[in-house]
């Protein structure tokens, strides 16, 4: 069975919750990317237009992940047929909230869809890897929530290694982008190569305290582990403007802690309550702006699905 | 109010467990050693004898972990008197089942309960720490689940920084000690001061996913994740003969993990039955016993409540 043109939604995700850094996932509700595909003759993906990006993504079929993860899924279902590709964008570039892995779970999502969803959704993991290599590397941490939801713990790029991790229903983000760039690439140069084997028990620990306040559904011991991280934060720190006012300032207004956003420079506030999530939204704003810092915020949930299918004709 | 005598049981323990290094400890049932206390009027703390030993531990009250452990416990209590101590030693030394620490606990344990149990067992922690600290230095990791029973992480030497995970009913543990010596402090000197970033991402991904394991329940997944440890048992393992051959032995024979009992040389089997450990430990005692190594073998679980007061008079 075939379509003629499917519409898919896939949210923004943070890549490292905290001191679980590159192995736990996140997907948000909102914001998220659109991308909508309908067939053509000549195989091969086409981007027929590409709106929110203000021109900085490549239209290159070849170099963006939307139509590098369409192409993969097409390659696994055998069509000689291509897809034209058209990318809402709504995330910003960038930011540490999984903007490239939106998008290539959106295309992936859309052109399943587009043929009749003939791959499961997991089966869609390896075409949204493609996608999200071809900008930044081989990782599962946003195109793993993006695609599937939840909290995901990741400890390989294959589908048995991502494991759901429970989702506490009371946990709100306020999520406050400054508009500076922290290209990821300069975000894992900053990195340590090596950490001393001391602070490796001490970031263990806290990562096991973090998977058992999930279990337990205890937000406090949860944002207190997600904080305690010696290794990632202090080397990111300098990139991520206003830090630790923005943390001070978050928990001031009700929030239970604060980390980065995957790679940055968006910040990540934990909150018990969507009004406190909107309060701590607005007061980030106010001080990134009084900085002379542009910025997005907006407050969300955990999405338990991940990416969905609007629209199929 | 006073007692006569008091005579006190402080189980095995295993400091860490598996791939959590440091952080997780493990009361086992059996075996375990037994402090008996009486007042003297002389203050401090006399050795009256210690038993199954054969002599190696010092007898001078201020370098045995029990007797260190049973003062510090005196002290906080602003006892005048003394105490007379005796030293059932049923654990092996330096066996990696947490020896000097089932010592430190029994004593306090013992001391306690002479005094009519004026403290909490919560607040014996301290005295048990400078038992241990006195011959191996400042751990929690085998203090904690001797005294406190179960599965315990810690990630402090305070109290409140020592949580209780959940503990599968149905793990059952085979034990088995050859007859070699691996002093913790050559277990120490072994391990490497720094860990590559990337190894440091996949041991903490293995922690959750044990912690995530034992949540659930899920044996198989929990062997497999304390098993997944490139850091210590790799630096650890030609300390522990036949480490790799024990554990393709105890698989053969139906274990679903083998680990190094804290810093060894003692091997952990992780299995789903009381059969199936009593049967492990035979076959790893039998291949032990080939290789012209002397051994011990047991099988036991997981005790929920740690040391407990066995008379008081």
């Amino acid at each position: 069975m075939s379509n003629v043109s499917a519409e898919a939604f896939a949210p923004a995700s943070m890549g490292n919750f905290g001191v679980a850094f590159d192995i736990v996932g996140v997907a948000f509700r909102e914001p998220g990317d659109v991308v909508r595909v309908e067939w053509q003759d000549a195989p091969g993906v086409t981007i027929a237009a590409i709106t929110g990006d203000e021109g900085r993504l490549p239209r290159d079929p070849s170099k963006n992940s939307a139509s590098v993860a369409a192409q993969s899924v097409l390659r696994m279902l055998g069509e000689r047929r291509g897809v034209r590709l058209t990318l809402e964008k709504r995330l910003p570039l960038e930011s540490g909230m999984g903007s490239s892995a939106a998008s290539a779970v959106a295309a992936a999502v859309a052109v399943n869809a587009l043929a009749g969803e003939p791959l499961r959704r997991a089966e869609l993991l390896g075409a949204c890897l493609d996608g999200e290599a071809a900008v930044s590397g081989y990782h599962v941490d946003n195109v793993g929530p993006s695609l599937l939801g939840g909290i995901t713990l990741i400890t390989g790029t294959e589908f048995d290694e991502i494991t759901h991790l429970p989702v506490p229903p009371h946990l709100h983000f306020a999520l406050v982008t400054p508009a500076v760039s922290v290209p990821t690439a300069e975000a894992r140069a900053v990195l340590p190569s090596h950490v001393p084997l001391r602070q490796h028990v001490a970031q263990s620990g806290a990562v096991a305290r973090m998977v058992d306040a999930l279990h337990h559904g205890d937000l406090e011991a949860l944002a207190e582990a997600v904080e305690s991280d010696g290794i990632i934060e202090p080397a990111r720190a300098h990139l991520i403007p206003l830090l630790y006012e923005a943390r001070a300032e978050a928990k001031r207004a009700g929030a239970l802690g604060l980390i980065i956003s995957g790679a940055g420079p968006s910040v990540c506030a934990l909150c018990d309550a969507e009004a406190t999530a909107a309060r701590v939204a607005e007061t980030l704003s106010a001080l990134y702006t009084a900085a002379g810092y542009g910025n997005r915020a907006l407050h969300t949930q955990i999405s338990p699905q991940g990416a969905k299918v609007l629209r199929v004709r």
